[in-house]
């Protein structure tokens, strides 16, 4: 099936990510999928929630925020300045636990590590841009801690990138845009490993239900696409500019 | 492997539905996945949300709602009064998306349906009860509708049910209970229709990564899972108790 | 005066306590007056409130939420998530202030006892089958912490149960049922303890004044209607359903 | 027995009410009872809140807020700008009834009566030094009313005023100052119309359950106390200062 | 020009201070600018904001709050329960940073100075009415604290007053009432130090933007009007009713 | 005095404005004030809020926002999710302020333009360059919307752009950034119109009151400094990339 854009369904929209996007934040990058925009940045703060002050062995904590700028779409969206609304909360919990994910939390004591994902444009897909460009923001993060001493063994444990992959008239497609989801069948969302892992898989049927043999489809799809991402992934992981 | 409690691998926990458990609202039952118990029920008020008033053609809207007793857990949950939780956000959303995948809207027009899954006893698995519980309900509240002539043609167009499934040292098994989710590698919620299509699948790795064979075995277990629950939906959508 | 449901004036409606009703707390009910039903429980955690934290004696805390689930009412109501109501806030204060009269909160050193009146289904007197449940939960959850040590000396100071008395056309009856509270010129809480003495007294004209003789009546009332209710309270207390 | 301001258990505080005291309300006082003051207004907007909007007969609305300046008590008390406490919301639930009690809404439609009782010092008695000041300026707003035909006949049914009487060692007192409060055992707050009949009765045990013989003593008391109140209004609702 | 009630452009409205208007606070005046009236008080609390804990040397805060009674505008304005609007911030905040300049706060360590401005009547110029009202409030608190020993120096460095300037139709004019502030081309509020000097000056253009030399020309008739201001701040800050 | 960047005391940072930043907004710019970024967008939506909507002749409604992302900060800061903060909502009055004293609304009937500044980076002078960037935004809406019929004459009445102006050490200074600011005597943001009238000016001494000489002193710098910057907003309301 020849895509809108004349993409084959295994191919991801252009993927860029940029290091070092923002000035005070340990770690940044702006990731983009086609035209989906994100900042996604990592803080760290000292000391962890009530909930594990207590944990033995003493661990860390990873915790992620996602937003969208109201122009970021095509009609402004309202700011969420008195309730955090559930697409929200649903997509920031996503975040943070496929992020969890890459980490072994026991090797960061005592601090928390906040995961800020803001969209600055959005075209399909602001999930998985988020989740992959986190990746090389935690991974330049945990850089400049490990030289500033304050982190003592690399804590990373998998390298973790995100793409959707839909269906469409019985065609699997991969990183959907915005016009492309709004005709979706199923729109499901896989967060892998660099070593074919899977860490979180999220699927819903928007028009009609699906069939166990097109989630393995959708998940080689998955495969397929997310393979020169994680290249990229390194690259930028580096502190260069990365760009498919 | 034995589990705790003796069961097969497959084999859900006892499973009883009582209809009618709540005077005031069209339909509703009592829902039991073990001692997860659940009050499922449906209401339908005149209108719809704005964003579908000016539809063409007019269609009704379905929603819902879930929320805890405090005391449904084994620490008391604090009340959600002033902000509604992530995890709650996350679940009533999932409760929404796989009704809306059993009922035609369009032959509901100018109508909203709130289904209401509140927990009063948590053992694990309540939101896979709620599904199963809330399309009971809805049947029943359908039912009523039609036969005060509310409704011309019946809406439903898919009978759902949900249960989760986890791999615990490598053994998938069906609807975990508290205990066995707290020390599950991996939790996936599978919602089926009863012609064994998927309407939505959600997996997290909680503690590994996990394959796409893994994924495939899960569905399956889902699927001779669901068979029976299916079969007490059916009883007690006719107004009788089921009991597994 | 016959009762459209062929009550006497004096007689509360068919009550019906059931103990242990839930898995997790301390103590819990299921306490019904006629159609209403409601869910109390208590749970106890360490530790007291700010303004207690300095206290000379030491002494523990008891406090009360109460709350409606939507479906409980012919119109379903709306959760209240954002902020509480007035009349929950009139409502749970009520219930606080009448338990606290039932338990000297010095023996309860370093304690919060929370009381949670979850009402699953409402035709009229709410609260009063709120404390009359309570009361029970309250005595099964102390019984728990006695025999775990937790309390030295039973803290239970007084047995207290509620019901509501109304006037409708001159008439003095007691536990006023949804249709009949929606035509009484007064509706009068009365919250006695088992030694006939009151607790607290409420009472608003809804739609005439009343004289003093008509309080002296109404309370003589509720005394008598309370009678049996105060004996089922003491079979649910050891653990038996109760029934009227 | 001997108070500490000399006064005799009959005797409620220096009452003074000051009409015309807010440029812009409709109707205003300010109401003292001893130390305590309190700003009361009436404001009058057009239109009645939704579940009166279709009422037939039309009939108007009558709502109350209350609220204390930070400043008004001993110890700074925080602005309620997040949340309104229950306090707060029990206070004016008990206000706006007992004035709903006063007035006959079929005589004002389409209008909604807002009375704001504004604590501006406390020392005991906040709630029924507001009811009191309340009453004169309504009946100063409806003057104004009637005055520029907007309400055709006037709607004033009864006159209403409140005092609160409580024990101490056995005592019946009426109208308990701040000193007097903290150490009474009973609480009881009266609502009465001029020609003693009751519109709202209150109380709560504070240390000690009581009698229906001390509720009538108690009733008898707030006949006494009041009759000069009344006396009190009528000048005040003449636009005159009036003051014990 | 002839203003609409008489005043000559450099001259205030009749001003009046009344301190020790409440009994509770610490510090308190009520201040009148015409028909504007604000009470103002001063409370004092042990302990400073997180943001001050560790700073050395030791320093005390003064933090203010600002709000309006309902009844105090001609038409209701509706309190703020759940969300402090933006011009009730931007006031209170003005007022806090006006006030710390009056203040060495480095003299009150360990202790929070909340000073509360509440407009019981409004008519123009509620923001610089409480200026010049909180300076007089926080002298009488201060002269308490040093009495009671709780502060040793007098921490007090500038005598603090603040008038509004406008300009309309061409013509500066000081202090304008609400009629003439509705119809300014220019709105500005000058925070001046009795030795003449600037705290804070804000302005904005309401209709026309303004020139630099009416900018001075505005600052200058601040100067003029604030000097009487000044010696009546004098007057009620040694407890004497002061009036213009 | 030579500044810690070099630059001369009348020498704003390197300003940079690129337009057409944002692809689904009206208007849109990216503008930055040496390290401080801030993304300005201008979206426009149907309709007035209520209090325009009788307005005779009809006129349209400017309204701003002011928002930083957490990572902007060298500390993180934490989103407002459920109040806007004191800060926040006095810069967007500010920013919406000034925009509309650019903007003759009456030509812009029955439309809210909502603009939107979301700094990515702060490093000072956040509102001013929202300011100057807002300007070029809403030039390019309203081309977009002339272009498009919506708008039928240019409303466009001034062209608005902002400077902070701050004195250290006796020394006056344009365009503070964060390490200048944190150790200012006097910030003080000026408004102006090309043609150097003054649309807002809001100063606070920080450090030590000023007078009415700096004042002058201040405007004169900020004329000077801005005068290079109307050009650059003019080149970017071209829509080309505008640098200084």
């Amino acid at each position: 099936m020849l895509r809108h854009d004349g993409r084959t369904p295994h191919q991801a929209r252009p993927i860029k990510i940029t290091p070092h996007f923002s000035k005070h934040a340990t770690g940044s990058v702006l990731a983009e999928y086609g035209d989906t925009r994100v900042i996604c940045t990592v803080c760290i703060e000292q000391g962890v929630p009530p909930f594990l002050r207590n944990s033995s062995p003493p661990q860390g904590w990873l915790t992620a925020e996602y937003s969208m700028l109201p122009s970021a779409t095509s009609t402004r969206t309202k700011r969420e300045r008195q309730q955090t609304g559930g697409r929200t909360q649903e997509i920031q919990r996503l975040i943070g636990r496929s992020l969890r994910g890459a980490i072994d939390l026991k090797l960061c004591p005592d601090m928390t590590i906040t995961i800020d994902c803001d969209v600055i444009q959005a075209d399909g897909g602001t999930r998985t841009t988020s989740i992959t460009g986190a990746m090389v923001a935690l991974k330049l993060a945990v850089n400049v801690m490990m030289r500033e001493g304050k982190i003592k063994r690399n804590p990373i444990i998998a390298q973790v990138a995100a793409v959707s992959v839909g269906i469409i008239d019985e065609n699997v497609l991969v990183d959907l845009d915005y016009i492309e989801d709004s005709k979706a069948d199923l729109d499901m969302n896989v967060v892998l490993t660099s070593d074919k892992k899977i860490l979180e898989i999220q699927g819903t049927a928007e028009r009609a239900a699906f069939t166990k043999e097109q989630v393995q489809s959708i998940i080689e799809h998955a495969e397929i696409a997310l393979e020169p991402i994680f290249e990229l992934q390194n690259i930028a992981a580096e502190g260069r500019e990365a760009q498919s």
